[in-house]
């Protein structure tokens, strides 16, 4: 055995030693997740955020829970029914599997979630913070699914598109506009199923705390994307991949988005179709994205957002000179467990980075998730936080 | 072994033995369906509509194809991965489910699809009339995810509600609505995603062969209820049950449809309201919710489909006169496969009474789905010609 695989193996027996002790002195106040398909019992999440699943598999010789990168064994009743719980988990939505048998599966148990390239199972951590994105007796907007043709793609796309309460009710009001992006891996469904960013926003503007305003998310990545219904089955196949495989910088989804998507938006929805009104955000792949789309089109938005994707230096300032002089609202956010192993990749470290442009003048903003890591509850917190804040300058 | 489950069980056998003939003689010609998740090689679908699944489980002991009511067997290869084939299955879309050693869950490799009470996997048979609901570079309405308040029911519920190309252009124009159920089993996300009910107007209104109209879509089960997404898990559970079950026959859905969910689509959307402009339509459950709803307010509806969900005979017509009178479209439809073998209820022949109706002087369409059976292709076929024969009488 090379020095290598004894050090990964090591890793692994401590890894799950670790869960197996969790598993021991879990606490017994399981609940259905929220997330469950209706009247499924399993899986079950109890006060510490651990995960309990149990699966029916009689003659499986070996059933895991695959979450947070971490495979926790399953252990099989005299009913041939399977149960298992992992260690704790942060707050908010974790994508999961199943594992029987040496095959990954969604659960059963659970509602679908487009995530980690696949549609696959999510499991809900509840926060003391989830009211902000909880349905409630408000006034609601719509999230609308809208196909249109992409001449960059030369293909029909689809986009959601959320209208804010009472957006049909008077046809002389027009609206300032979000282009919001996901994160790799995801699609277009992302902000709706796991962000709920309409229920975000219904809950916002029904307290006075956000401008109404319109969201639109495509979908930008190219290696993962696909509708999820309908004919347009050979979409991806055709098109260039990125520098990341799934990645793509700032190529086609910059024309999709800037030749296509957006006047398609101002043609057809009353939107206000100026940069004062215009903002773009994303998380992670979403958000270094709207990073390079922003600071090359400082004329076209002047209101920037990135969860978790970067931000902007000093030095990219000197760049782009009009996007310091242009854009009146830079809101930075990362969750606090990711800046406890910081990610600061080719543009520094991004509250420094912040700091330095608002000294510089800018209008910043840099925002903290407690407790919580590369994940959605950063960035639904990100979006509440945003929201509050955008097109008010 | 008792005589009964003898015969059982040579039932079983002659059933699996057909099968394994089946596939000896399989064509090879398999495609990715059109419903895989993207750039998933599995499921596959050749030209007899034999369906081929594939998935790696190095570690199962038995794997199995779950379609159609049949359970059909995989063999391993050297890699630990397991393939096998159906039978040949009708045109359109069919749920199925995999096996892994006594575990029922979803393929990974397809889409999910709420249906049988479940969000699971479907598979798309290429037919030769698919164009009718493929996507086009054509004008696209927008299928509108919209949350309202149901006295009713007492919570916020979902609808998703279709509105034509061209309905946020012209603020003046006002238009007739559809009110569209799914069946036993399934919810308001149904006529959508298997239905492709958005892309079917889209398609006919291009052609100019449809009256541009609004559908709504609501959830009218009580047993298999859940929103798909967000915080409101707990709706189901304290709403009554139907005498069958999931079935609520013309109980509480009754009361949501008039008194809550349509005041609001009459209040929020440019419809027409009047009887005259307001449809409704169903398949199997949702045409049985249709027949009871609209015989007993036949002053609310005039526009009327039940696709493989029974019929109006003379005795309804005598019992409800101003059924008669006031209904200006009534049309029943359904899959020739049902048909060999009629589901005739309490109603009596769909066809003959259709045809007595007729000779009584009522505006009504008998049609059959020649090829398909109890499935969405039928209910997609029955829409597509019932939307060309409404609103216009």
């Amino acid at each position: 055995m090379s020095k290598k695989l004894f050090l990964l193996l090591s890793l692994i027996t401590l890894s799950v030693s670790l869960c197996m002790a969790q598993a021991q002195t879990v606490i017994e106040d399981f609940k259905p997740s929220s997330v469950n398909q209706g009247g499924k019992e399993f899986p079950q999440v109890n006060s510490e955020g651990c995960v309990r699943v149990q699966l029916s598999a009689p003659e499986a010789k070996m059933v895991q829970l695959d979450i947070g990168a971490v495979k926790y064994d399953l252990t099989k009743d005299e009913n041939g029914v399977w149960t298992g719980e992992s260690a704790p988990q942060d707050v908010g939505f974790h994508y999961y599997q199943l594992n029987i048998d040496g095959s990954s599966v969604p659960d059963p148990g659970s509602l679908y979630f487009f995530g980690a390239g696949r549609w696959g199972s999510g499991i809900e951590i509840p926060s003391d913070d989830q009211e902000f994105f909880a349905l409630k007796d408000v006034p609601h907007g719509e999230l609308r699914e809208v196909q249109y043709f992409s001449k960059s793609s030369d293909k029909v796309r689809r986009a959601y598109i959320y209208t804010p309460p009472g957006y049909h009710k008077d046809n002389s009001k027009r609206y300032p506009v979000l282009y919001l992006q996901h994160g790799m891996g995801e699609n277009e469904t992302g902000w709706g199923n796991q962000g709920h960013a309409n229920l975000i926003m219904d809950n916002l503007i029904a307290e006075g705390k956000a401008v109404p305003f319109i969201i639109v998310m495509e979908n930008s990545s190219v290696k993962f994307e696909r509708p999820a219904r309908n004919a347009d089955a050979d979409s991806t196949q055709s098109r260039p991949k990125g520098p990341m495989g799934g990645f793509d910088f700032a190529g086609e989804f910059k024309n999709v988005l800037l030749n296509d998507l957006i006047p398609y938006v101002e043609a057809n929805y009353r939107v206000i179709d100026n940069s004062k009104n215009r903002a773009m955000a994303g998380l992670s792949m979403g958000g270094m994205q709207t990073r390079i789309i922003t600071l090359a089109n400082p004329d076209v938005f002047s209101q920037v957002g990135m969860f978790s994707g970067g931000s902007v230096s000093m030095e990219d300032i000197e760049n782009a000179p009009d996007f310091k002089k242009n854009v009146k609202l830079l809101f930075i956010s990362y969750g606090s467990r990711e800046l406890e192993n910081p990610r600061r990749g080719p543009w520094g470290d991004p509250k420094e980075n912040t700091a330095a442009l608002k000294e510089a003048g800018m209008n910043t903003h840099f925002y903290v998730s407690e407790g919580t890591a590369h994940e959605w509850h950063s960035w639904r917190r990100s979006l509440y936080q945003f929201s509050q804040l955008v097109f008010k300058n």
